[in-house]
């Protein structure tokens, strides 16, 4: 007879919530359907010739090494050309701050299991990474969504005068995902300035930041404060995700923690991709091609902005994000996207439903539109047939009146 | 001022237990030292031409994919590769029983994550994977070892008894590390009547089973029983441990847990590196380069055996493994490996202490010993250098009769 598992299974693994956006992508996988789901980078960006050359020339001088286990702590000449280009940004650290890790995905997971014991509170904004969230989850946290910067305070002081001190607060300062928002100078001090009265531990998470098309760029938190912040980064938007490298700056006590917790998860991050990437630095390469990816993607924002002007009804309303991969829709109050989204399928277009990224299940009324993948001619016929979905749905349920209270 | 990270570490944390070998690997990194104390495959098995060959391919034909994200369960031809591979010996399954994992150890540690909740206990032997144990320790679980086959349902049964039923055995039947026994089928058949009997899962850890220099190989555990094993594989020991390559076998229930976990563990195993594998496997080059490693290892071993003839002093036990990478090292009873490895130290010559493998802190009198890495010359060198370490401790402290009560 067969195990019974739900007699076994963890409290963290009852814990765990699936991907919604990994089970909406399931459905949108059908050739006809045109996807703004992922949050897929578009193959035009991948660095295929550099990497030809480079690769030759790891297995021709360096195979001994690049094909072998590697330290936990990641490829020591990689995260001594990290810090260098943090320092660049005016962060206060060496080589020893810097650990690499298998994405940056793993930086959030083993961060959350350094610190997250069952019941601990984190708090994130309102919408914020889904995978971030599910990571705290299958920790058995409790995320606390934040959806203004004035509320940022009170919510901390009522957790604390409750008992239960929120262990960090996890930002995602730049083109955030899902909403494309990037904190001004103001909104960061503020934060940074929250976490130093209440004694607190920030996550910046950093996935997008390179990927600006236009204004200035702000400082990062661990700039203003290297004692408090943790900094997590990674290829996957600038140079390619099929290596899985991304990588935490911390303070040395808390990177000597990961390392501890990363020598159970997978003893070290994949060795030869490493020597790939830190030779596509030591080349220079990564700023020739960020410089194309960045006109790359301004492009298709450009174009997707124009075809949103064109075919949304009237009553819909989306960001402008400066960088980043997406952008975040809003439909008037009372609407639910995910009503659209099995509207949306019929029309053969996908998107992923805002409600995924709010911790507290709002945020019905929101969805999250990937630029970066599709070429021109698909997004237009996108939109197209998302503005007929939503028109649609206008018709079928006209909103009432909403109930007071 | 600086967060105090002690305040806000999670349970895990307080949990985890820093790699002994780790710490030992820094004093003999060296130069001067001979160290036989990691677990390195020898480079000479590295198959850098046939990598430069698939490498381009993969580059030419199937950059758009293979530099993008993946699947979390892995790349689809991969897992119908190993599926095959696996039904070839025995096993019922399809590619919906396989999901790719970075690396082995991750395959323990999402393990661990779904199963263990902070008390539970588990089943291992000792001595036992070191890696397997620091993931146990750090979701909080309380490995129990077993000396001996014929105690293991006693201590099953006792700890059932005190309402600490075990959530699984952990065996590595082949050539386990550290200790480099296989169990003969009727070892395997009484662990897998055990576990029917109290309703156990057995997890059959097998990253050496290929490595085979002579005699017959023993049937899985899982073609004995697909319904209470999960089979744990890699390819670190047999093509490279740079890729961070591993699978898991298991019924399928299982397998869309570990998906879950996976999902916010690292999204997905190295898309790039996957790619590589499985053409590597399609070409027919894992055969060859397999039966041309066993032969070097096999060597290795033979030399690294005559060397402990010709070295070691009286009293001193050694295994004769039919395959892996390590011989264990037995000291007559009362001396301390731990004595041995400062005296060997200053001899310039490194080993892993046995104690590292005993969940319960014995095995004083133990050592591991790696012959895969080391050239022949060194190798002697080192093993002379080690006698004469173990001499001069037996000058030092000759043993006194043991106490008895």
């Amino acid at each position: 007879m067969a195990i019974n598992i739900q007699n076994i299974l963890s409290d963290n693994a009852k814990s765990m919530r699936r991907s919604a956006i990994r089970d909406l992508l399931s459905v949108a996988n059908r050739p006809e359907v045109i996807s703004f789901a992922g949050g897929f980078p578009n193959p035009d960006t991948f660095p295929v010739e550099d990497l030809k050359e480079i690769m030759m020339e790891v297995l021709t001088n360096e195979s001994t090494s690049a094909l072998q286990y590697g330290p936990t702590e990641g490829n020591g000449k990689l995260r001594e050309i990290l810090a260098q280009r943090y320092r660049d940004q005016g962060l206060d650290i060496t080589k020893d701050n810097v650990m690499i890790t298998t994405s940056s995905q793993q930086a959030i997971d083993l961060t959350s299991r350094i610190f997250i014991s069952p019941g601990d509170t984190i708090v994130c904004g309102l919408p914020s990474y889904l995978g971030a969230l599910q990571s705290f989850w299958s920790y058995q946290a409790k995320p606390i969504g934040v959806e203004k910067d004035e509320e940022l305070e009170t919510v901390i002081r009522t957790l604390i005068a409750s008992g239960r001190k929120p262990k960090f607060i996890y930002t995602i300062p730049d083109f955030q995902n899902p909403s494309g928002i990037t904190m001004n100078l103001e909104q960061r001090k503020m934060v940074l300035n929250v976490a130093k009265k209440y004694d607190l531990l920030i996550i910046e998470d950093s996935p997008y930041r390179e990927v600006r098309f236009e204004g200035e760029a702000q400082p990062l938190m661990y700039s203003m404060d290297n004692e408090r912040v943790m900094l997590f980064g990674t290829l996957s938007k600038t140079v390619l995700p099929g290596f899985r490298i991304g990588w935490v700056i911390a303070p040395v006590n808390i990177i000597d923690r990961l390392v501890v917790a990363k020598q159970s998860a997978d003893l070290c991050t994949p060795v030869f991709d490493q020597a790939v990437i830190t030779k596509y630095f030591e080349k220079g390469y990564f700023e020739k091609n960020l410089s194309k990816t960045i006109d790359l993607y301004r492009n298709k924002r450009n174009h997707m902005l124009a075809c949103f002007e064109k075919y949304m009804p009237k009553g819909v309303t989306w960001t402008k994000p400066e960088g980043g991969l997406f952008l975040f829709v809003t439909l008037p109050e009372g609407y639910d996207s995910t009503v659209l989204f099995n509207e949306a399928i019929k029309e053969n277009v996908a998107f992923v439903i805002g409600e995924a990224f709010h911790c507290d299940g709002s945020g019905k009324n929101t969805m999250r539109i990937n630029f970066s993948f599709m070429n021109e001619e698909r997004t237009e016929e996108g939109v197209k047939r998302l503005g007929r979905a939503i028109e649609k749905m206008f018709q079928q349920s006209p909103i009432e009146s909403p109930t007071s209270f």
